[in-house]
């Protein structure tokens, strides 16, 4: 568990519980079983079984053998071949209601799909609390005066409210893009194997709307199965964000220097080998998190390479890539939001 | 000139003269001395001088000692001091109306919201084309039959349609990213000194007002200059849109392949060694250039990190990469319609 | 816990125990352990204290309380100060023997030295184990004929030993830059507060020397606290290493389609849609392995402009970038050497 | 001409002319030239032609149809088809010792050896006149007291020599570095059409011998084409430099700080708003071009994934990045020589 946002001490300054439920394997499992209950579920309105719901029950109601998930993903490289498995195993008479016509890369993307969508929406929460936050940091301290630096040089006085706005104002901007992107990432995947969902026939459509409506999700004509820019704009919206914050947080930094001193917080860190230390922390953190997300957005675009009508490379490379992103974006958030109300003073001493 | 685009033989492979010409010098030149013009007739629209008109059109008629410029960027890290010495000589007694109440990064990132504002465009138009060129494929060939191929190995029948499919559709979502992003993209930059407007006092608003308009750019109620995430969306979309292209080039690359034959091109490239070869060219390329600005943009996503009022450090960064971004973008997009022109055949031969 | 290489069954894909060992917390709290009862000695040897050795063995046996150190990793940005509050605790009147002179750095630096040690002695092994696995190949295979390959379309006939050099061949390289990187690898870490070790005085010297023979690392001269170029150095192998498995990989993908058949491999993945399927998971994984490491490789290089004596935020970036490449290049080359063991037939049928 | 290296003002700032010269459109032509004159000579001394002397006199004195080249290229993706014609076309009747056994990837890769040989030469000679520079500033400055700075907090005073010290130690480390790699990186490229050298049978050893001792390049026993691992350390040592010099460029900046005050500079850049202004212009240039290379080095490793005997995606990507890195760290390393000679006084004023 070396991962920093799973880790036993390092996961006191980077976790943030709230996003990691969403991309747990606890979610992503039960990401995959709502798949295929609703899959079932589907079929089964759709005249194409009539152990459509015995099936769903028996998906919603089973224990899956962790084991053997892991042993078929290191086999098949995905784990839905062995999960489907167990899930026929479990369903009994019912198993040819499960699963038929759709394929591995429906179940995890469609998963996935759900995860994006709940991160955006706890995303789109934070902005808004970090907006009032700053908001406040406006109104308590806007009037102040501030030295302007630019190029690292004093320049030309203005005001608290100055410097706080390039915090501010790109917070709105992120929530529209939110909203716009919505439509084109939390999309239901439906493709059956080769995506064209020939083994769904005329009731294909009719199956996805159903499956769209019971998650969740909107529903998108095709699969997207090797279009992956729904992904990499997720993704982008994440490094946005993160960006903003991490100037937020190299501001910060910047203006607690002693010799500048143009802000004053509460909650240092503190040195193992200096009584006198208040480090700012969090600010710091902001930057972390932003170079961070800025290097794994490059892998998420180059994973747009996806080649005919299923990449298991390029697939894989959001599989570790995503889940890091949408916490880091995750705990920015939230250390912003806790810079914020660390804020003692800002702007020169009166 | 080593940099591919304007090279004297990679240029034949790389150069996109469109493109180039909304980043060439002479683009960027004239988008400043637009600028200043517009500055200084608003100015004087504004009251502020009598003398607008007069300064307006010494800039607009002057020619500019470029070995004094180069000289001053190497001094002052920015050309526009430099320039603006200049546009005040020009200007003679009317010099009291050139830039006063601006800043350098008013100028040059006003110049770069028009070349931004001028890409989106030509990038709108040519996925118009493409999409066109690719929904004449479908027309011709879609109905063929073709095996779908997951993981790199036979998977089930799809048509060739289904194969076109990805290449196809994320063009429209594309364009729709476009629509939604240009007013974050094409704006004003008007901030002075530190970004405040102070020097322009109530003036301001109609300054800027009356500078977007001439410009023809949005009118953001305040500066951008350490809010880079509209540059950064501009670049996200770049690489969506190459990403896309690259897949298709992918595509077309693994089809190409003797023992698969899913397509015959002409204009296939040749070798100096092999006389039967026809290399598929224009397929590599779209890898080559998605790939890149895939890493070119994780660049400017760390340049959104941008210190106070104005990072020198962090700015240059993005005159380093939005260049080559937006020529790649728009070579990417050129060699697919070139592409697709090539096309003979798509799916197994009749 | 959704991170790949510790998932409860994406692991089954992706997780290398013998890697994750030396990442693991357990790990780094070893180091941790070790760094200050060596120091806690060294400064006993040293006459700077005559409780060195109750302080190291008090340090050598406690037991630690993690919600306290995650709680002050939380509040601190780094473990170290209430690690060494618990191990001065226990040290009982030997407190003064503990860390005394030493920072955070010193600590948590060496411990990621200790662990970049044995990641590049695993490595160089596992290196000589797939030199083996593909010299076997070479030996089996290797004067059968097969299509060279350029551009993706057929060349000039070569042999499977052409195609399996490149795999092969830089396995020395890296096996030489190993050991031309070490003892810039894994140096000891010991400045002080300020990197200078002004707290121990004279001592310093005899110290240092105490410390790295004690630990197993090099003597550097001075603390490399803001010198990050030994850690990118190491970073830089481990991606040199997947780089090379990434064109094995994707050679062996290639080689694996239908119409090509130019390899034959056992244990290949099934798919939950296709009975047919035998997907060249590792394969893939190879090409997913290598181009992950490829995007962290630029975020290590990044973290080199690490600020002043001690940059939290450049730091902190190494912390979430350093585990997942290594264990990322230890997974490769696993895979390798099983996908070299899973070769029935390299080469067109006989 | 956007390339910020070779643009008309940009330049100025940017601009390297010692390292453009390696590679320029005309030291490449310069490369391939030589190595198309050496390898005629080669087949002539191995009995392969008797016109060998007779071709390269023609080579080595003809002039270039460079639209011709430039047509070619958009055809090919290569230029050396299209050069090759041209250079059998100026040899007359020796054109049957024109190129014959040699391939594209012979010629364009030989070329970029050289100027990677060339770069490294020069990136050692700054790096010894960089030490040189700062330890004269160490030996000026060195003993003044400084308040040291973690986490961008005072810490603990240190002295001048404490600062500069990680500007100055990793450069002998870098040296070593560049002595290790040399052999590497400077390779002579023979393999012809699949890499294998089959075309030259048992002359291949002699000729390839007297090929590297004409090029001044290593002879390696075989070609490079698909193992482009010396490419990507000679971009990590490229970029492991300016890492460096990042450092010390936003040590600079941070020192320059009004409140701050730790350094005071000569010949700052000017504002065109402010009078007052001294911007520490070149030391965040470091930090630019620092950033930069990180990047691109990630692309470099990206492309290491070079499928089969050669692979044209992967290939170009290598063309269109390693110009810039090696004008990043030549201009790097100019400027931080620049640099350290505008220091009127680091540490606080007497």
């Amino acid at each position: 568990m070396s991962d920093v946002f799973d880790h036993p001490w390092l996961g006191g300054l980077f976790a943030d519980p709230e996003m990691a439920a969403f991309w747990s394997p606890d979610a992503q499992l039960a990401g995959m079983r709502a798949f295929e209950a609703a899959f079932s579920r589907a079929l089964g309105r759709a005249g194409l079984t009539d152990k459509g719901e015995d099936a769903a029950r028996a998906i919603e109601g089973m224990g899956f053998d962790m084991a053997d998930l892991r042993a078929g993903t290191g086999q098949d490289g995905v784990v839905v071949p062995r999960l489907v498995r167990q899930m026929k195993a479990a369903a009994g008479d019912a198993a040819g209601a499960v699963h038929k016509g759709a394929t591995s890369q429906d179940v995890i993307d469609s998963a996935t799909a759900m995860a994006m969508r709940d991160t955006l929406a706890l995303v789109d929460a934070r902005l808004a609390d970090l907006t009032v936050a700053l908001e406040g940091l406006t109104a308590r301290f806007g009037a102040r005066p501030l030295m302007g630096r630019t190029r690292m040089q004093a320049a030309t006085p203005i005001t608290v409210a100055d410097r706080i706005a390039p915090w501010l104002l790109p917070l709105a901007d992120h929530r529209a893009r939110i909203a716009e992107a919505r439509p084109r990432v939390a999309r239901l995947q439906l493709g059956g194997a080769s995506g064209d969902r020939a083994d769904l026939g005329d009731a294909a459509v009719g199956v996805a709307a159903d499956m769209a409506a019971a998650l969740g999700l909107e529903n998108p004509p095709r699969a997207w199965h090797a279009m992956r820019d729904g992904v990499a704009e997720f993704a982008g919206i994440l490094s946005l964000v993160t960006g903003t914050l991490g100037k937020m947080g190299q501001d910060v930094a910047l203006m607690a220097q002693q010799g500048i001193e143009e802000i004053e917080l509460s909650g240092g860190g503190t040195s193992s080998a200096m009584a006198h230390k208040q480090n700012p922390v969090l600010a710091e953190l902001l930057v972390t998190l932003a170079r961070f997300n800025a290097g794994q957005l490059a892998l998420i675009h180059q994973a747009m390479i996806h080649e005919q009508e299923r990449s298991g490379a390029a697939w894989a490379l959001e599989w570790m890539v995503l889940p890091p992103m949408a916490q880091a974006t995750g705990r920015a958030l939230a250390a912003a939001i806790q810079l914020a109300g660390q804020v003692r003073r800002i702007g020169t001493p009166e």
